[in-house]
């Protein structure tokens, strides 16, 4: 039987004016403390640099006092993912993450962990996008091309990230009002939460609660 | 022997406070007259609602005394592209309108006419996009998956359409020069003209001129 899952999901890592994470640290800390986790699976793949990538992101998970592993440090990847006690998917561009997700053939595994063993899935802005059923409402352009724009389908619906209210005084192309109707124009396309900069959608099992100090916007196909 | 390309690529179709197409009426006009162009085939595949959207780019190409068939009402759109005497490529969802091309078997067609034949091709945003090398530089929201990125290559490099500068009082996920720079860590990957609002690209065999009142910024790999 399934534990239920328990994904955090933020549409940014960094406020403006802020540390990296740092608006976010007292729900992440919750979050990681009510499964009793000591260690973090890091995902760095959305970004080229894994290194850089990946030391930034220890620095403030060990100030925080926990360990961080990178998944692009391991031998055996996949195994590191079945071993994991909590992911956390780092932003970038979400097209190249989740080519590298199906090329380490990672979906189904994280996939499992989350869904079956309820181990804790966070995930930030292109992280976040990878977690929902597609990646076709992400705002990153897409610089490669990957086998699928199916994603990890954590959560029944997708997200937004870094959601923008239009602004009436400019035309600057579409708005992403408009961009996401005219996705809406798919058949079967799900609900999509557009989640402003500051805020955080905490799952667990069926329940959505909204973190942060911003309202969000749902839209519906 | 080629007569040599014709190809203009216009940021946006609407500029705030105009009517559509209205800003780039001059440049259009003298494109489509020293071809002595009577009549352009109109590719409505970036919206969904093609019958609408013909409607509209008829009656503003109609009231400027050209004849408009769109390719969605033609019973063979490959042979229309073969008879075309000019092309207009319209804006909406790139992922959509490559989709469609290649679906429809147009690519081919559409590049032999306008790099071996010299047909005019006129494209705005979308349109813009999926006449360069790929639309891996798009601005719009993947909303359907077309078999690849590559697109017309009717041009030796690719476009970003609405090119915005970055507000640094503001964090609002990547800049736009961010997410270029990212495109650009890919091997292989073509320069990229950052195009403004109200901007247009005139290609003339290997000669490239900016149209419009605004400068645009070019990003080397």
């Amino acid at each position: 039987m399934s534990v239920g899952r328990r994904v955090l999901l933020l549409s940014n890592s960094t406020l403006h004016g802020a540390e990296y994470l740092q608006h976010a640290y007292e729900d992440i800390s919750k979050f990681l403390k009510e499964r009793g986790v000591s260690r973090i699976l890091f995902v760095p793949y959305a970004l080229k640099d894994h290194d850089g990538y990946t030391s930034k992101v220890k620095r403030v998970f060990e100030k925080w006092g926990y360990g961080v592993s990178s998944a692009h440090e391991e031998k055996d990847p996949v195994q590191a993912v079945k071993d994991a006690e909590a992911f956390f998917v780092g932003g970038g561009n979400t097209f190249q993450l989740l080519k590298a997700l199906y090329d380490g053939k990672l979906i189904e595994p994280i996939r499992k962990r989350v869904l079956e063993d309820g181990i804790p899935y966070i995930g930030s802005s292109a992280g976040s996008n990878v977690a929902t059923v597609s990646i076709c409402t992400t705002n990153d352009m897409p610089i490669v091309y990957p086998p699928s724009f199916a994603a990890l389908g954590l959560v029944p619906f997708n997200i937004n990230p870094h959601y923008l209210d239009s602004n009436p005084e400019k035309h600057m192309g579409e708005t992403r009002e408009e961009r996401i109707r005219q996705y809406h124009e798919i058949p079967d396309s799900p609900p999509v939460v557009g989640l402003r900069e500051g805020s955080l959608l905490l799952i667990e099992g069926d329940r959505i609660s909204l973190k942060g100090n911003q309202c969000a916007r749902i839209f519906m196909p």
